[in-house]
């Protein structure tokens, strides 16, 4: 019976999405929904993004927290156009709360709109939101276990930024079995090595970026 | 509707829990939920106090994870009981999983039981499994901004551990502003400085571990 529930609630929930990724083709805004654990640095790898490409791609954020405001207001800062979805205690974004704000934001005049999940290395991967790609960061200090541990998300994610890559010497990390555990989840899948610190990495994944904007013209 | 099924889940969830509690009222168990997101070091927190109460307490561990057995091998090297509950996919424990297997350890023995949960900061903090106290783990590396962005954890919580301290001199981690959010979230609370490197703060932790256990007797 729970299991029935859970159905429905996903019937719903890609019905939404569906209707989502029709209004992103329509105005061909690629969508990128960004997942990872709390702390592995999803708005910080923003934070870059937006200072990387400005000028060059006209960008958005939604920005989706439990409660509070703290990441909308960092990335606020950067003058670049967020939207911040509380979802009161629940664990993921969801179609219909994309739905519900996408239209404050001048679709026509976007290139490029990111997702920022709620932290959260589980439940995100479960429910897509309109996006036309997935993508998960996971910091060097989470630990290289990791990919097996919560290998959807990474099934799902068409790109890995392994970050945080900067404090490697400080801890026990097996980058290339890391790797390897990736791949093996998600064959082809894209792997990135950054660190906002040191801001290696950045100019990749911001290249990363502008192939997928430019194929969605 | 959605929201009347949640109180469904969550009303036979109390039910089992508090099955679950009388159990371990009657054996005399204290049992901890402990909580935290992917990486933050519970497993590596739980090898620690294994090493030091050996000998001292009779402990047993259930590991929660979403499909692999990690980490019940790296507690069963230490030669604690562990049982390992795969959620398949579940975000979180929940008291008919752990009233489904509590029946394999030798409860008369025991004097602490340690219920690891899924790593997630937002979901285990939702169901109760029919334990005494909920810890929760937070590791310098996540960032101080998470208490305020996920409170619930750490209002449910008798303790915060502020895991991998060693770390701190690599990091901006505002050490007296993050204490003083989880403070401010929970009055009262109990917050131990750790490292599993180090060894810092395990002493304290295990002190805090024998004083609740004690109590329960």
């Amino acid at each position: 019976m729970e299991i029935q529930v859970m159905k429905n609630i996903l019937g719903e929930n890609d019905r939404v999405a569906a209707e989502n990724q029709a209004l992103f083709r329509e105005k061909k805004v690629y969508v990128l929904n960004l997942m990872g654990s709390p702390g592995s640095g999803k708005t910080s790898i923003l934070e870059q993004t937006m200072e990387h490409l400005k000028g060059e791609l006209s960008m958005a954020v939604i920005e989706g927290d439990l409660f509070t405001s703290k990441d909308a207001e960092r990335i606020e800062r950067h003058g670049v156009p967020v939207i911040q979805i509380n979802t009161a205690g629940g664990c993921h974004l969801d179609a219909p709360m994309v739905q519900k704000v996408v239209n404050r934001l001048e679709l026509d005049k976007l290139d490029l709109l990111i997702v920022e999940n709620v932290g959260n290395l589980v439940c995100p991967a479960e429910f897509v939101v309109g996006e036309d790609e997935k993508a998960v960061i996971l910091s060097i200090t989470e630990g290289d276990d990791k990919p097996m541990k919560y290998p959807l998300i990474f099934k799902e994610s068409s790109v890995a930024v392994l970050n945080k890559i900067d404090l490697l010497p400080y801890t026990n990390f097996n980058l290339a079995g890391a790797k390897e555990d990736i791949s093996t989840l998600h064959p082809g899948i894209d792997i990135i090595e950054a660190s906002c610190s040191t801001k290696q990495g950045v100019d990749m994944w911001c290249k990363w970026l502008k192939a997928r904007v430019a194929n969605k013209k």
